[in-house]
């Protein structure tokens, strides 16, 4: 099935599940209120939406409406944990390449997780507000999973089972302050502003054979003003799986259900696809021709982010923002 | 007012009003469920807790009960934000001096910040659990403030009317897995497992002189097993106070209502008044002998936290917990 969090002058929003072909939608009155209260008690709300979910196909769901994405919150649009990895190694290698550094072997081994903060989830179609342009503002197009309850020291085969619910996410970063946040050791604080994610979840039963249970073998299409980015394919050269980056973060601490658990931008070896972010593209631009030429965002850019079935059909929905200068 | 969140079978807990000398509660029932929803609409809120509060103190609340830190989850037992400060520099300072290392001028005027999960706080007499001794495990007591919603762009001065509550912390850290996690540079994940919190959030208005808007003037007490490990003052070398903290994490974010922002290890230059972690103990003796004496702490230890006014009464009563193995 696919959820959506729609707008209702609350923090949390109100649940509404969403046809297959994102069209219609039925809110989930009586089920859960909040996307949070359904995972909160997963195995006793998930049948009922399920259940919602099929007489919404069918065309029997009572008070069922047109769904409009930009009626759409974040699917959380507050959330009480939100870890991204890196997990496409190849990015960070190039990271390091651009900037004539070797990158330690542990990095093929031993996953790379931020905590990023969770209080301000932003919807699809909501404007990015940022201070300064000359923050170097740069998208970057993830898949993420939301978990169940995960208790500590769960492994990567196990850790699958916890993942109910994927997105797609527009990891913001501000590129010229992440030197300078690295540098002081104690993560990307200030570099990573508020993040933005697709109109629905779905469950993992909706992506077909392009889930493998860890990893979504589709490719991630991103854009800015109309023009294509890149297309990489999120299954592809993606080092750690969502199994594995559950067992990471799970190492020291449980997870609450709602957590948030982010693959990193994806990026793959075979540089033809293009990019899910521009940091990518100005290092090969760099490495190429010995200085970058692609600028970072502008107030008024328009970034979108999406992902089709092998039909061509849009799954999550467009992530679809326009940058703009915080009030 | 004090403000605690009684267990009650639910993730989020059952809001109360204690009294001040924290021997009677009363459940906020038809004012606001949880503490999360009255610091989602505050001015609604606020004025009805504070007026149960005082009908709690003159012996009139009706169902009043006695309050005990034992039922008491975390005030907030979930949070959507939790961001912790090295505000008390000299401790930085000192680690740097105890491995060799100078400190960059700029840690003296713009603040280290960390990201921490905030889907598991644990309450205040609840078992801490780790899956190892090895890890190093340490006590940081810390004060923490909680506010409403701010801005993007927050100037320190404005920031302080955003401090809605208060509370002590314990930021349990893992010192052995810290090393690692900062070297690959995307801050403490694994080193910071679940943070716990005192029984009772305040409002600044229930510290008097003590609170100056920003920064709060009394000793943090840390115990281990009973024996004193220090008492140092709150409001003494705290190089970055609240308001400054707050302003340094809103540059390219909001908060939104019911962040929790912290204030890192309380440290004062004068080391007679003794340290709230082991990692301090240790690099003191370090620099004085060498090589670090003092263990960190093992399964069955006992950790004690806890603010007395000027009178000698506890403000937010103790954490008191025991350290165990993660089952």
């Amino acid at each position: 099935m696919k959820l959506a969090t729609l707008r209702d002058g609350t923090r949390d929003g109100r649940l509404a599940v969403v046809s297959r072909d994102l069209s219609r939608a039925a809110f989930a009155d009586g089920i859960a209120r909040t996307l949070q209260a359904a995972l909160d008690d997963w195995r006793v709300h998930a049948p009922a939406l399920a259940a919602l979910a099929d007489r919404l196909e069918s065309g029997s769901a009572a008070g069922a409406f047109d769904f409009e994405p930009t009626a759409a919150m974040a699917p959380l649009p507050r959330a009480h944990h939100w870890v991204d990895g890196s997990a496409y190694v190849n990015h960070v290698e190039l990271v390091r390449k651009a900037r004539g550094a070797t990158m330690p072997e542990s990095f093929w081994t031993d996953p790379l997780v931020y905590q990023g903060g969770s209080d301000d989830l932003l919807g699809p179609t909501q404007d990015a507000p940022f201070p300064s342009e000359d923050h170097g503002i740069d998208l970057e197009g993830e898949v993420a999973v939301v978990t169940d309850d995960v208790a500590i020291g769960c492994d990567p085969a196990a850790a699958r089972a916890h993942i109910r619910l994927l997105m797609l996410v527009n990891d913001w970063s501000l590129r010229n302050l992440i030197p300078g946040e690295l540098e002081k050791g104690f993560g990307f604080y200030q570099s990573k502003p508020a993040t933005s994610f697709s109109p629905v979840a779905v469950t993992p039963d909706e992506l077909g054979t392009a889930w493998d249970g860890a990893k979504l073998h589709l490719p991630l299409i991103a854009k800015i003003n109309d023009r294509l980015l890149g297309h990489p394919n999120a299954g592809v050269d993606m080092t750690f799986d969502f199994g594995q980056l559950i067992a990471h973060v799970t190492k020291t601490r449980r997870l609450g259900a709602g957590a948030i658990v982010g693959s990193g931008t994806i990026s793959n070896y075979d540089r033809s696809l293009g990019s899910c972010c521009l940091a990518e593209v100005r290092m090969l631009e760099k490495l190429a021709r010995g200085t970058p030429a692609t600028p970072f965002l502008k107030f008024g850019d328009r970034v979108r982010i999406e992902m089709l079935d092998a039909a061509g059909r849009s799954i999550f929905g467009a992530i679809d923002q326009r940058v703009v200068k915080a009030p």
